[in-house]
């Protein structure tokens, strides 16, 4: 019994992985299809949306499941709570993901505004953000996770070179504003998975030590 | 030991509605600060941040403590998971009137971009749809639930109505770009609010029906 149960233990950390997987790729490819001004890719995005929706469906039950059957305590509970969680996290990474597609259509039926610098570099921070959350949830590495919640303020600084630099260009000339707009709501929607990939961490650390990070400098005063 | 648990669950119940109230007057207070141009009041809503931050650790640390020792099945397990993750989302609509005021606190350094017609109307329009979810979840009301789920095209329409007007001020006006923007981004975090009470209403169709309604478009292909 006890090692079925392991098994499925380990069967729920793959998931978990194949599914941090698809919101990367999903990520990268969203932004790509701006970069390279290429509509199919946003297609691509949106079937990945039915694919990790899916895969959210299945997580769940499955833990749910594992919960009223095996009736868990302490490590195997919390693991399974926080498996629960970082599932939800993930799936609305996907759909962060499609908002920047929504943004991207609109985009790609103009010129573009100008080449873009900071939203990739933005982008492959984000990615490395949820791949690392995930690698320190299967591995338990808590040191991982706090590098992760580290990074969340690279993001928020990148965020803040975008807004300025599309504010300038919105001022000097008008007719770039629905442009430099829908590039600002990207950065938002970059920023946002910064912030879930930082609740995975958050999670982690939780998970392993008990101790409730979440709010550090609130729960003290 | 069953009266006990029960006794447990309507206190999980109440401490639910309870935050609850803390998110909605956090919405409320943070865009009276802005129609009122009252910067005190932004004070009084990261003071709430704190209080609601409080608040999901603890219901966070009573729900595990009643996965772990009673080991519920069937309502009452999916009932405990859906208050972990309805405690989630109004931790996240607290932060959600947290930006909202942070916005404000620019806006307020500059004189008024013109009065707030629909944006109020947004406001009450979320507030309500967090208050009627949350009576959703303890009165088990899937019925009341679809309605919240209705509900969340109102938001939508709100954001693209303000969306557009504020468009129009920026592209006659340059000046009014900064404010303008602030005023959009309001606008986009009222509407994820929307989300958030969404979502709430789904994991209490989840909770009531055992049945998934998270993606009801995307599970049958």
């Amino acid at each position: 019994m006890e090692r079925h149960f392991d098994k499925s233990l380990d069967h729920l950390n793959r998931k978990i992985i194949e599914m941090g997987t698809v919101a990367e790729t999903m990520i990268g490819r969203a932004v790509q299809a701006l970069a390279e001004r290429c509509m199919d890719m946003t297609d691509e995005v949106f079937a990945l949306e039915n694919r990790i929706n899916h895969m959210q469906i299945e997580l769940d039950e499955e833990a749910l499941r594992l919960l009223a059957t095996q009736q868990p305590v302490a490590a195997d509970l919390r693991f399974l709570v926080a498996a629960m969680k970082i599932n939800g996290e993930l799936e609305r990474i996907g759909d962060q993901a499609v908002n920047v597609c929504e943004s991207t259509r609109i985009l790609l039926q103009q010129p573009p505004l100008k080449p873009l610098v900071i939203l990739p570099m933005m982008t492959e921070t984000a990615q490395k953000m949820v791949r690392e959350s995930l690698n320190a949830f299967v591995t338990r590495d808590t040191a991982l996770a706090k590098t992760v919640i580290g990074e969340d303020d690279r993001v928020d600084n990148f965020k803040d070179q975008i807004f300025r630099e599309l504010l300038t260009y919105m001022m000097s000339e008008p007719s770039t504003i629905p442009r430099a707009m829908s590039l600002v709501l990207i950065s938002r929607n970059l920023e946002r998975i910064g912030d879930q990939a930082t609740n995975i961490a958050e999670e982690v650390i939780y998970m392993v030590e008990g101790k409730d990070v979440r709010h550090p400098d609130k729960t003290e005063s």
